[in-house]
């Protein structure tokens, strides 16, 4: 049923600890794409079914993900009239709409970003957990007029990647360990993170140790924005998303049968940590009407 | 003035990254005995003024470590009549009271162990943070009866080697990267820790990524326990003791002149954030009277 190219899409994106959720919702539909133009099928009618049934096992992939659900969701919608085209109007159209919900995304992620530069506001010092294409194009707004501090984010330590990036950017860098979290979080004017996942309650579904970073923001008196697009939002409560468990073998952990590693990647942050929602649909504070 | 032997010592102290403050504050000790009976001396007099100028520096190796200064101070004082004896009687005196030092030091780690395995019971998780052996002998007791969540505690990463110790005492072992504290401090009955320090307030002064363990403690209202000798009592505030920050390679940080890198292996978990202090002089709850 599945052409290999569609097996490796699936195992690329499985194995990436690299790309944020965004990223990786891209490159499915870009994937897609690939597919809706090279897929074996004898019509349209064909052509729709087996994109669909593709697209339908890559929202599965990344559970913890939302935009992933969203905008593949998005494109099977958009692609539930093709059955009815020849097949080479069938496959533009399937292409060309994946393009465009690309197109979507990357907007959403600007827009997201402009508005938490706008409002942090240049030479402050922003405290950051793992690495979030939004918060790297929030910061790139701001450089160099901006000082971050970057944790390690183990495993596999995307922090050190960003502090690159940063860095490159004539940004100042200060580069810790994931376990100081607290004691430089109270160095910080905010803390600024992306989102894997939103659930419907505006919980934040991130990098494991955001919660942390929010426990001590709050502690310390340092708000904790959320950074991200509204394809990051779940209609899930928080318990109902998974949370991605990799290889434990990635923390060396002792070899003794008595000894159960456990290598989680995402934590939950609850809504009433966070001082403000900055999305591309604007900003939203916490006590906010819901409703708005 | 410093013979060779006393120079590896304080090599040996500072370098340690393994061992806890009561084991080192031990080692301490033990070295100054071994230099009372071989350091070269023409009189008494000169031993004892030898010895307290090398127990004066050995104290101010690992300021972040209350029994470091703590014991050495009171070998000092308990050495200070050695002058008026003969050579080889003040050697012996010293070297004895060193001895007797060591003894009360581990004395006091079984009582406050003793007391943490009383206070906890049987059949509960305990979540800890880097290796104290004084809640390694705590554990002891109470194996292979409890469940330990251990972290990482990077940098270096000694919870490998106390989940392989506890493993091998029949310990069921639960191994995290300290990202992890939050999702499993809630999954814990107790939180036990160490200190290599308590503040004249009551503050913890312990391995990095404690005053986080405390928190998310706090957030899921589990208890959070510090279980220590007496020792450990600094005269100084918080703000007054020193975080030791070691190598800031140790965290691989990406080589750039924007990235300036920190390793700071000690925080501070404010006392209104401790459950209750276990020490050999008994349990204190936070809120009982400080004066009893």
């Amino acid at each position: 049923l599945m052409a290999p190219s569609l097996e490796a899409l699936i195992d690329e994106l499985r194995s990436d600890r690299a790309r944020g959720a965004s990223e990786l919702a891209r490159r499915a539909l870009s994937g897609l794409a690939e597919a809706a133009a090279a897929l074996p099928a004898a019509d349209a009618g064909a052509l729709s079914r087996a994109l669909d049934e593709a697209a339908r096992v890559l929202q599965q992939v990344r559970p913890s993900m939302a935009p992933i659900v969203n905008l593949v969701g998005d494109w099977r919608l958009a692609c539930s009239d093709i059955a009815g085209l020849d097949l080479a109007q069938g496959r533009h159209r399937a292409a060309s709409r994946a393009a465009a919900l690309i197109e979507a995304s990357r907007a959403a992620v600007a827009r997201a970003a402009e508005a938490a530069a706008e409002l942090l506001g240049p030479d402050r010092t922003v405290i950051t957990h793992s690495m979030s294409s939004t918060v790297v194009a929030a910061l790139e707004r701001l450089a160099p007029r901006v000082r971050v501090i970057v944790t390690e984010s183990r495993p596999p330590g995307e922090g050190r990647h960003l502090a690159g990036r940063l860095a490159a950017l004539g940004i100042a860098v200060q580069f810790i360990s994931d376990a100081q979290l607290g004691l430089f979080a109270g160095r910080a004017d905010a803390a600024l993170v992306g989102a894997d996942t939103l659930a419907n309650d505006g919980a934040v579904i991130n990098k494991v140790g955001t919660y942390l970073l929010a426990l001590a923001c709050r502690d310390r008196g340092v708000p904790f924005y959320v950074c991200c697009e509204g394809f990051k939002r779940s209609t899930l409560p928080p318990r109902d998303i998974p949370l991605e468990e990799h290889d434990p073998h990635e923390l060396a952990p002792p070899e003794a049968p008595e000894v159960h590693a456990y290598n989680i990647y995402f934590d939950v942050t609850p809504a009433r940590l966070v001082e403000a929602w900055i999305t591309d649909r604007g900003i939203r504070y916490r006590g906010d009407d819901p409703t708005r």
